[in-house]
């Protein structure tokens, strides 16, 4: 984690540094004006907490690591807000059970929004005086903090849909998102990538997790990827020629997970009376074939790369071919909150950035060289270095200025409640 | 369930129906005056449902079995509320799981309002034009809703209790009630009751439930009754002197609950630096040693019989002993929505009503001669007449004119979650 | 308990107590001479013991209550094997989890008959050599145990039966039992009964358990009894007729037991190419129709009244009924280890005693006046007076001569290993 | 897979490969030689079957992949064997729930042993008189056949520790082997390595599992590795300053595991009177300081590594390490079924082959270019490549001659069953 020190702190760095900050600390409560009260509660599964509490515990990520830590006599806003919100860090103290944060009803929504608004009130403050000598710490935990505000805004997201959906009204997250694309997707085309050294992982002044360092020179054999990802309607076909019956075709863990939850489809699909519909955030809709599949686990994904006669890219192989690539396609600012098709003519690997998150082969683990940070800090990415797979590229409700090339994320390979997707891979 | 036929139907007959009714609908929504709406939502064990879904589940009953039966080309409010509000009537149809009710956002609280209102509206015209020929079943009918309405009542109560009491803010119901009495409770004596051969159950015109009859005679040897219930001060010296863990006093189901859930004091106590508090629909509060002990499950209350060398009394005994009483107390009309240490000078036994229902040694069976009703309404009482125990009494949330001295509620052994207590008996 | 006192021991008393000791405890040995040594040893069910753990169980009794307690500086035969064979009885301490009994390959099945030569050695000595101020006690103590023997003996087989029952190859206990008998059960007719006050329960010198006391008179009002047991046949008719897909027959737990076991007939029935044949101790073999139906639950057997129209008789109806009737009927000495066809001509009702156990309606409790003794002794019957129901009569795999009509055995309503069957009865 | 061809079979060749089955069957056996009958049959978790399941599992594998294919009109040996004891091949057919295997007394171990005498017979035969167009893939399949049946012959003995050591006789595998040494293990050093870039994994004629093809290049940076495993009394050091009590050293999961299971020592370690003693195939005894730690999970392995301020090697620093020295050490032919402690003088790295597995930090998956085979053999190795990690190194009860350098083994991070140790890494 780079920290910057200098000798004073110009006002327009304050000011950016707010900005910075209220834009973010907006947005978090822009996502959340279509909820009715009730929705900010309800949690489904241990995974998808309630809106209510991602926001708090965001607030209480700021309130811990900043407020308490260079606010001289700060007192909490409430004395229990630590145990409650705090969410897995051990280096802090006991925290309220996960799968238990929707059994609380208390402290209701309207004191969440006073939590928060008392806490950015106190940040703003901080930035305005800190000292020089703290000034480069303030700004590093203020900068994680915004990341970490940031991947709850995706989190906030894909659990809302996860405990709408088992609704059986299918209420729509907002009932004003734009209708699906009638694009086409074009045809799967596979790119050629020679053998090569390529260093992975980030470098340089900008912010980025620590688990994507330290920057190191990896050996490639050739491959080719996939021009696309898998869509719904290819997935479709995997699932008609018995690919959930057929344990040849799964790793062994996964057989027994879809035995055990009787998977027959991705997470959201529904057959009703023959017909294939997908819950989305704008509610229940036949399902587009030609938008990419996600909320398909590692376990999906791999069982259909096999079914299809490929593999899935290493994490290594993805990022150099993501390497020198614009930042750029259907993330959350575009609106759309769902994945489309891809775009014929566009610069090919198509939908390498947003839609979906792409599983890859790698299971997550320590860069070459790394190390866990002391304390807090080192709980927040080292200690689920085991049991997880990458996913790369972001997806259609991931913030873009959140996201770089070389972002690392991780899931169990059972995980399916996020916008996971497939794309697949090949020796050269 | 007697049923009475005429030949005309008054107006004033189709008034007091009416009163009856629209009073019962008004308390079940003033009782949830106090809530926020996100406390309408959480369920934290499966036998605690929402509010919100009482105050459905009750307008669900009166639309199904008198709305769609009565009232020709009826409509129902939402298709799927039928499936969503269903408790356990597999005669009707399929039910959303009893444990997952806290699952559903929607639909939200106003919604719910808004089916009660339309529910009531054709309640209301159905009883103001139904012929002669209906008449009988639709008032009997609205009289077991009304019933039934009146016993989620109580459950809206004890469930919120309980749904609250999870929380570490321990949030009140409501911050407006009655302090504690400072009474103290008298010292407990034993009446005496000689051998007698009584009929016990319901006859007679006023409404009961079917379990109640029918009437029959029954052998009683003599016995003593405690002059009033277990106080917490009494239940305190259970506990100290090792109640929960000298297993010979148990039960052996109850040990095995016991250990399995590391019981160690009643539902609600706390202790915090060596002091008991109780939680409360006040919130929480110190323990206060006069008043009767409650949420204690049937093998608490026969392992503090044991300790004391006494026993609980048969349901036969209670209601031998509370026959020819008057029904008044501490129910839920004095609106204390607790119970109170016992009066001393009054009639004994003190308390038999109201207060807390009284855990008996019998179990939950049918009465010789008791038939199950045919189709739904033989689910109401007859299909859990197995594993369960009688309370009798009536407690301090129970509506007192919902009650009678036949009345017999049943509960599993290991349930607390009630306002349940414990009356000592002895053999004479 | 009676126990009896005197100034002098006489020999033939020694004698007699001696002989009764060894052929009890011979019976349990000759029980085991079909097995293979693997057969002592496995587990499939909590409820289910291997028969090692019985043969040394029953050994630990007589150590523990006699020779503990009489044998001056008695040297227990290991030290271990009181935490090992203690069954339930927390006031002798720790017990090896009940469910794991089959976890345990040593002690050896060589050590565990080692073991019981050297109690049967030291018993006989004891009883040899009692004072005039032990007998009563030891005698009484000795008949305990030789009851508790027999008492093993029955569950011995059923566990074995069990035990073996899940094995695929289907092995026989013993290959050498009688053919099934090609008698024709005879039809089914009804056995009036006038209103009564009959004395229930045992009273006397012989030997009973304490739950079977004090008799005491009870109300009856006028009952029909079924002339034999509910056959294999017409439980067919009630499976064919959609019985285990009709909840309304169910009581409310039986249902959930029922879906979460996937219950779809009795116990040990296997269909193969639309074919009923039953596990038996013989081996598996196509199931006889005129063979009383046996390894129902109280769930299926309640189900299956109801079904009929009818219902369960009471522990004291049946008691009732069988008053002043000769003990007599397929017992295990009859060698047949299986339930037997009805047989006409015989004196109604039929197949009262033997055969198998008869679930009643009565869930298992005290008698009134009963007191659960001090210790041990008081775990034997008394902490299980909770939950379960009672079962009488006796099977073809119980002991003739430690059975009486006052027998009370009792269990889970869900329990289905043992050999219960059932008898219908109806309101006259 | 290598499969060699060739115009004609020379006799010495045949001699040969049946030499090296009967020899791998008779050890199956001897390693049997110790236990009593009951020993054979008991499971105590899933992962531990018991050894009769081993003795019918691995002549079911020759059964299956040679007799079944290459004799005309064979003739299984028991028509549901191949359901018994097929362990996870799915292409091949259903199977007997892996954690019931120690449900099944029949068949017998008499049993078991004829099968055994049969299959051999026939292998023996069909080797005899394989044909040249069959011979390569019969002698790479016998080969596969034996390399498998080594396999079990570790997991019989790790299994029947685990099986033994919950008994709370602590009952000895046998009561002869050799007392543990007294020698000191001498300091722990680091034995330096320059970044390289060797080739991993296996090429060339000798049997080898797929899962260590192909061989390929891979880029190292410099590291340490340390000279020997952890000791039990370096482990020691690690629990007594709270090693298993602060979170901040444990994994995520690992920190879930530890809190479910209570973990606060190694698996066969018992606290007795303050002293520590280990369950071992001898029996219990005193632990030994010296000696490496084992039986330890992934999770623990990391937590120390941590603690220790060091981490585990990769896979790849190990082989790197291992390439070119000598495949000697404390294997099980040394007869100890024990670890040693390290001896000084010998040449570093001390004790990488045999004594411990040695956990890496490897999550294990395909080597690049790695392909799954088609049909049952692909489900050998392939299908476990998720969720877990991979050791290396060999055990005091792997077969010496089953080993390479190249060897990949893999376990759950939670799994201790195996003899499973510490080797430390740093990075130079």
């Amino acid at each position: 984690m780079p920290r910057t020190e200098g000798l004073h702190v110009a006002d327009d760095k304050r000011e950016q540094l707010i900005d910075q900050y209220r834009g973010t600390r907006d947005v978090s409560e822009k996502l959340c004006d279509p909820l009715a009260i009730e929705d900010y509660v309800v949690q489904t599964i241990p995974e998808a907490s309630p809106p209510k509490w991602h926001l708090a515990h965001v607030t209480w990520f700021f309130e811990t690591f900043l407020l308490k830590v260079f606010v001289p006599r700060y007192r909490p806003f409430h004395p229990l807000f630590e145990f409650l919100f705090n969410s897995y860090y051990n280096s802090v103290g006991a925290q309220w059970p996960r799968s238990r944060r929707g059994e609380l009803s208390r402290p209701t929504v309207e004191e969440v929004y006073a939590y928060r608004a008392c806490v950015d009130e106190a940040i703003v403050s901080l930035v305005n005086t800190a000292t020089v000598a703290d000034w480069a710490e303030i700004a590093w935990r203020l900068q994680l903090g915004i990341n970490h505000e940031q991947q709850h805004q995706e989190l906030l997201l894909t659990d809302l849909k996860q405990n709408l959906s088992l609704n059986p009204l299918y209420p729509a997250y907002r009932e004003d998102l734009p209708a699906p694309s009638g694009r086409q997707a074009p045809a799967l085309s596979w790119l050629h990538f020679e053998p090569a050294e390529p260093l992975i992982g980030h470098s340089g002044d900008v912010f980025a997790f620590d688990n994507e360092t330290p920057r190191h020179r990896v050996l490639l054999q050739g491959f080719r990827l996939a021009s696309r990802p898998v869509t719904n309607g290819e997935f479709q076909a995997f699932i008609e020629e018995g690919g959930y019956s057929e344990p040849s075709l799964w790793l062994s863990d996964g057989w027994s997970v879809l035995r055990a939850h009787d998977w027959d489809a991705p997470l959201h699909w529904r057959q009703i009376d023959g017909q294939w519909f997908e819950y989305t955030l704008a509610g229940l809709r036949p399902l587009n074939a030609d938008e990419p599949v996600s909320h398909v686990s590692y376990f999906e994904a791999d069982a259909y790369a096999t079914w299809a006669g490929k593999r899935l890219p290493s994490e290594q192989e993805w990022e150099h071919a993501a390497r020198g690539r614009r930042v750029d396609g259907n993330f959350r600012e575009r609106g759309r909150f769902h994945p489309e098709p891809a775009e014929e003519g566009r610069k090919k690997p198509l939908q390498l950035f947003g839609d979906v998150w792409e599983w890859t082969r790698s299971p997550y683990g320590p860069y070459p060289g790394y190390r866990r940070g002391e304390g807090a800090f080192g709980e927040y990415n080292g200690k689920f270095m085991c049991n997880q797979m990458v996913a790369r590229g972001g997806s259609c409700v991931t913030p873009r200025d959140h996201f770089r090339a070389s972002y690392r994320n991780f899931f169990y390979p059972h995980d399916r409640w996020q916008f996971l997707g497939i794309r697949l891979a090949e020796d050269a």
